[in-house]
């Protein structure tokens, strides 16, 4: 590993993100094996010089660092833990880097696996959806120790923009849910905020032309509103994918003996907006629930 | 009233925004007559040319335009209507602005009246602040006829900078609602995303590194919650304030039919901040009412 020659990278999820993801480090020059449960994610990738392997345990087999970003907590324990998981296979001196946005305390689990045999860790879920992927411009949230966060740091800085290490293990994983936890009311009060506009007459464009800049100005506001107005609810961030991690979020919260009343308010809403038939629609959709005035 | 003369402004409640507003129509060179309840709070308009009067309806009697900031809804209608009030006195051809953030149902009742008196009204709240009032910055939101947009346009664009006509007479009040209902719940996932930080061991000034420039970016979060944690409460937007917009904002939802369990949720968040001693505090003391454990 390091010196001269580059880091042996197994990149185990090639979903949206990860595709892209893997497809920069691959660009940088860095040897690539992937393993994806839908094989045919990594078709791409495999005709661009990445190397196809049948499990994560075969990817891990050879690798100098791992990288995962898979779907759910269940997902990254299979990944790790499991009969064809990495830690069969995968040797002391190598790193894990575990992407996905999961919960920090499996995210101390596999750091306390990983430290037994001699293996960094980081925890490291992204913010800045697909696009932000795509662009390499994500925010990376880390968890683990200073010289695991140092030795992933080039990889990083190919992926994303935004790097900072956060703490020891899982604190990545509660970046990204104090992330997500600030996100999710916010977008109750937004979607009040235009169902408000429109039942009072208004015109919500305008309106926002008068509000965006002020103090109700936010990212969601100004990205996700217009999108919203013009009848567009295409993913940005799936709505499953949110309720995904506000479960996660509240879980996680409990733990901590925390109230979170905005959180769980939020949480009931989005569940009903995906039981309406937007579970694959974009958060936003959230604001049609309320434009059809379905929020009673 | 217009022409080459300055129209004569008749500018009630010289309070922290409205003391700003009425020094910058000063400084412009317009002639400014000044009531306020407490008296002393117009001595410095007055010691720079102001000219008191004893009522609002002596504000009023010689008056082209009278600008009203005022505190709630009763306050408005009492200076509007009351016994000394702007319409025992205002004559035909002048122009009333109501810049006080009231309920929109009273912004029709005043231009109604004004209406039968061939006198022109808007209502035209603001956002922005003491800084934004201080630094002639303010959002201003206006509801009207165009023509009584057009003759106020002078006034506006010495008082703020991001001004819209929003529609007929009560639009200014809906939008001001829309921005407050689009901060309320927003408050509330702040309050929670940096109890999460603190309660998990993160350092929320690093967390704030990590989500601020993200889909959980906000002004309240890059403004406000660096403040909180500086243990700094001054407001800005004081808790009493905003529990009043919210007041206004449940109502007229309410009349409108809409359902609103984020702002709700908000406003009770923020009516026990105020039962525990923070009425006065800025809007950021919800964050604090978490930090401490109290939102169960």
């Amino acid at each position: 590993m390091g010196g001269m020659s580059k880091e042996r990278i197994a990149f185990i999820g090639t979903g949206v993100m990860g595709k892209s993801m893997a497809g920069h480090l691959l660009n940088a020059g860095y040897p690539v094996s992937v393993y994806n449960r839908t094989k045919s994610k990594t078709d791409d990738l495999v005709a661009r010089g990445a190397e196809w392997r049948e499990a994560p345990a075969d990817a891990a087999a050879d690798a100098d660092v791992v990288i995962t970003i898979v779907g759910f907590p269940q997902d990254v324990e299979e990944t790790y833990f499991g009969a064809q998981g990495i830690f069969q296979t995968l040797e002391s001196g190598a790193l894990v880097i575990d992407m996905t946005t999961s919960s920090p305390l499996l995210a101390k689990r596999i750091a306390e696996e990983a430290s037994k045999r001699e293996i960094g860790s980081l925890d490291a879920p992204v913010s800045g959806g697909d696009m932000g992927a795509r662009e390499a411009r994500l925010s990376i949230m880390v968890g683990g120790e200073e010289a695991d966060f140092e030795r992933a740091k080039p990889l990083f800085e190919i992926m994303g923009k935004n790097i900072h290490l956060q703490g020891p293990a899982g604190s990545g994983q509660h970046t990204k849910m104090s992330n997500q936890i600030a996100i999710a009311a916010g977008m109750v009060s937004i979607a009040e905020s235009l169902a408000y506009a429109k039942a009072s007459g208004l015109d919500p464009k305008r309106v926002l032309k008068s509000i965006e800049s002020g103090a109700a100005g936010s990212w969601s506001l100004s990205n996700l509103a217009p999108r919203a107005l013009d009848g567009n609810y295409d993913p940005g961030f799936a709505v499953k994918h949110f309720i995904k991690d506000m479960g996660i979020a509240i879980e996680s919260a409990e733990e901590l003996g925390l109230v979170m009343p905005g959180l769980k308010l939020a949480k009931s809403l989005y569940d009903s907006v995906a039981a309406d038939g937007g579970a694959d629609d974009g958060t936003h959709a959230l604001f049609r629930y309320y434009f059809e005035g379905n929020q009673g």
